[in-house]
């Protein structure tokens, strides 16, 4: 028994470390990708996805274009200096044979929940421009859909782009203010655990030393994340955004502490806009409360998840 | 050598225990007192503050009513199911024979900073509309005051009057903001800390059983906020605001971590109006940096400082 998932990503160096833990899951069945610019442009995601799909023996899923720019205003750059000019640290992969399919984004998320009704587990990691889009063409999405796992935001835990604000939520707060309160079975694994999990130059050099195509192209992608990440901590090295919310999407990572609490976003022009606005107030009593319709919110990931995630990749 | 102290508040239950805290420490000279509408209306405040200066043994403390309305809207009824109807849980205390000053309290902070150039300690434990009302009769105030310590806020804890507000700050975020980023000293004890020291049964037996008129006011006082924490702490006790910011104002309280960082205040209509957003992205590195106008956050403050509160309250 697979279950079917569907990703929404803007390939990037740690989407290509997601999509790498989708493909190296057993049980997962990669129905269909869709792209939104973040990282770098929906198309140059879309690319990415391709090539590294070709690359890791799946180059019969279908990979769709979705928004270029945000609800309410345009896409300005993405992060070169995070990801490298191509969004993968500058690898050049051997281009995929296929090309993306002739459906938006949103479309392509609105005819795989219908082709599973109430089973595809949906993964977003980047900016959720497509799901609200999503959303606009088929209200029912929510129940359409399984359960979807997002990254993204920060409860608790600083932002990365502002004070508060978590990148793909900063990019296009209102889109992700009508995900987080649209009625999904929604699981939000933020700065407050992504943060905390982190790839050392030893896994690096792990995965190198694996030597397939796959392991040798991830490898090689993190190089230049490591040297973004090592102005900040000081060593080579990388957090671990992306794939974490892909080993909680499928099931390989049980948090010790993930409260379902209201979440709003920020999207206003104030200080705070793109902020996750998580009603963590039961944290002073210990969250013996339950919020039915509110979003599962991650805020500790026990273990050694790092060296989970060099072993899962080094099957690739 | 003592010290000159000013302190605006909203007696309050914990506003009481810190006028104690404040009256029972040598070396603190308190020169004056304002009140704000907060808890209760400032008159209201004036005249627990006079009565229980009066109990304490300091009738001669000048206490200037200050403002009822916040800067861009009016006051509309305090926290009566915290701090009972009169502010200080039902308790009558023996009316003072002083009455409050002509002044009002952005005028008598101001005269006190004049008073006491560079010299003066400003403790601020109610909504911050009169700080704000002083920068604007005397903009050159936060080089006339010394340091500045506030009770308010939330850094990474949630809030308490909405998932990231806390009231103190939420009743007049725009005035806060203004004394957040006017340049002060500043210090901010927030429910990051203050949520985490607790005043518990034993502690208000052994305050009660002390058996001065002020110890024996502020035990029965604490019998109605105990009431309020009961229903969400499931024991009676109470988490101590005023008084821990009061302890860390007089010095007697080493924060553990305590960053100096940039803190504005959403003063927007947005989901996060009344939220201090405390830029706490050098947590991810362990707050190598310093930011030198930015306003010293408490984030972690060790040791029993109910079991100190309790000692010092006890001379009263």
């Amino acid at each position: 028994m697979s279950t079917p998932f569907f990703l929404d990503c803007d390939t990037g160096i740690d989407d290509a470390m997601a999509i790498g833990w989708l493909v190296a899951s057993p049980g997962v069945d990669l129905v269909g990708v869709s792209t939104v610019s973040g990282n770098l442009d929906a198309a140059g995601g879309a690319r990415n996805t391709l090539d590294l799909l070709a690359l890791l023996g799946r180059p019969d899923v279908p990979v769709s274009v979705g928004a270029h720019d945000f609800l309410d205003h345009p896409y300005s750059g993405g992060a070169p200096h995070v990801h490298g000019p191509n969004g993968i640290g500058g690898v050049d992969l051997p281009r995929a044979a296929a090309g993306p399919t002739g459906r938006s984004g949103a479309e392509a998320i609105v005819a795989a929940a219908r082709a599973h009704p109430g089973d595809l587990h949906l993964l977003a990691i980047g900016p959720f421009t497509n799901l609200a889009l999503a959303l606009d063409l088929e209200p029912r999405l929510p129940e359409l859909l399984g359960p979807v796992t997002v990254m993204g935001g920060a409860a608790a835990a600083p932002g990365n782009v502002s004070a508060l604000a978590e990148a793909n939520v900063a990019n296009d707060p209102l889109a992700a203010h009508r995900v987080f309160t649209a009625g999904f079975d929604l699981t939000m694994v933020g700065l407050d655990v992504t943060m905390r999990h982190v790839f050392e130059e030893s896994h690096r050099t792990a995965l190198l030393a694996a030597g397939t195509p796959g392991t040798v192209a991830v490898a090689r992608m993190l190089e230049f994340y490591f040297a973004f990440y090592a102005e900040r901590f000081g060593r080579p090295c990388a957090v671990l955004h992306d794939p974490l919310a892909a080993a909680v999407a499928t099931g390989d990572v049980t948090p010790a502490l993930a409260p379902r609490v209201p979440v709003v976003v920020d999207h206003t022009d104030g200080p705070g806009r793109g902020q996750t606005i998580a009603d963590l107030r039961d944290l002073y009593q210990g969250f013996p409360h339950s919020h039915p319709g509110g979003t599962r919110v991650l805020l500790e990931v026990p273990g050694d998840f790092a060296g989970d995630l060099l072993a899962r990749l080094s099957t690739l």
